[in-house]
């Protein structure tokens, strides 16, 4: 990729007695961008469980509300999550505060949430299926794997969907996670 | 809207002595064709039951070929496709035959395919909690509910996500289905 | 179109005990949208000429600081901008103090402007040829025609290109403007 | 950038007995793809010249339309193509047929077309000031120098606006092209 780009730029400019480099502005997602973007859920998830543990409800939930402040899209709107343990009828959570309160619970408008990110998470592995990249919109598919304190894990088929924002920062605009199904 | 559009006009091209339309190409998915696509993809799969109970799997066999082939994006490529009931390690359904196998199964490629559009399903519901327009592609998330011959109804958690094609045409190329998270 | 979305929808809930409306977030740029950006840059062009003749140079900088800051699109990086009447070696203003000099002039970094804004526009209108809308970016093309103090009128031909920001305004990413061409 | 990368990859999947690769399907555009896009513009340009003088207008003509058909968009509708020497009121060539008789002349619909492609340019390049990148679709803007048989050079400014088709091509459907503007 890297050599037919050069050699693309030699032939273009072949008798070209002064190259001029020209300036790019370039809204599309990446592949890294968005595997940073899933590594960086994966590393706030555990942080939100390390200083649960460390220093209680109140500093996970600061934790959590910046995280989600920070890498959900709820500033342009409703954002599409359905998150692994919701149920009807609170099973989307197109809020932030439906989204904290999945996270940390602690919500009596929630009360059915016990805090996913309070479980004591100390690792989680994205093992990606495929990618989609739209332009200045992505997503990406496969199995999630949250390793507790006791060393089990647990697995989620999950998706989620990414805009990039105006800072040049990936937003998630969409997170479907579901436990995988077991035959009965 | 209409009216505000008209005032817009008026406005522009006030003081004109001719007022020229011009020509508009927009490539953009609107509101209306996302829940059509939604009501097609739930007519296709009654569709395909009822060919299956009419005229026998063949039949629908090549019926759901057919929705797969117009209805689903894989002339891009793979489709971020996490139906409703597969298991590990065929979770993910990113090419066509995979698709086809869980709507219809017989694909020992896939044995634990029974397939689903086979349920002799006479109704299908969406029931949206969200959409995320990006533009040229859209997302959206919420309940579908399907009834069966005898009436009972199932109800999944569904994300559908579409780019139109250049035909004008929306294509699925993403799709999470999971069951409703029973608290245990 | 408006029928058949009505019947659409009333075939959709048919059957259903209740209607949940769903939330859209929509990022794609509408026609009406193009219109009124279209609108704002005449209104805006129009606004510096007045500040020019009505309170002199500085205010009329001032204005128009402000409005390449809330018009275009050089937070992102480069615009892609080739105004009426720039010449080699400054054809593109790719920075927001290219296209200041541009319309106030005063700037001997660009010693050929004389100030596009300062000419005395009492009038500006768009006549569009066609638009392309893409989804979150869209273009339009055709004539704008300024009218000067004396009832002068000066038309060139005008492409914009524009992103819709995350605060859902339009911004100007390219702006290719060119006199007429005459047959010599 | 790709060491960048490699570590993410390495982070990432630390500690996993198997690394499985994902699917990915990119629509986006990129910097090479505009590059070799403009130079097979400038080389479709040059060939149709070439072909002219060696075959005659019949052969030139049958290349010229299969140029437009390959590289512009008109199966979407209308582009906005603004030529380099096109007058009112056909300044604006929103079809093919008005992007034909451009190139290549001969249609008495459009009497002021001589045939820009017919001119003898043996030589095309283009000279970039600045790429804005949206996602599927993207834009250019610089100089494009054009040679002729005798070694006289003809520069204009020229924008064009792309998209990328299903089928993973370049289409041009913005294409605003004028004559460097002369101080009086």
């Amino acid at each position: 990729m890297k050599i037919a780009y050069k050699i693309a730029i030699a032939v273009f400019f072949a008798g070209s007695t002064s190259v001029s480099a020209h300036e790019i502005v370039n809204r599309t997602i990446s592949e890294n961008e968005l595997l940073a973007a899933q590594q960086g859920w994966c590393e706030a998830l555990v942080e939100i469980s390390g200083t649960h543990t460390a220093s209680g409800h109140a500093a996970a939930k600061a934790l959590a509300e910046r995280v989600i402040d920070e890498a959900y899209g709820y500033q342009m709107g409703a954002v599409l999550f359905k998150p692994t343990l919701t149920t009807t009828p609170q099973t989307f959570r197109t809020t932030p505060a439906g989204a904290l309160s999945y996270f940390v619970g602690g919500d009596s408008t929630f009360p059915n949430d016990s805090g996913f990110a309070l479980k004591g998470w100390t690792k989680c592995e994205a093992e990606n299926a495929a990618f989609f990249i739209a332009g200045n919109s992505a997503s990406t598919m496969g199995k999630v794997h949250f390793t507790d304190q006791d060393g089990n894990v647990t697995t989620v088929d999950k998706t989620w969907g990414f805009v990039k924002d105006d800072d040049g920062n990936l937003r998630i605009i969409l997170h479907h996670s579901s436990l995988e199904y077991i035959e009965p």
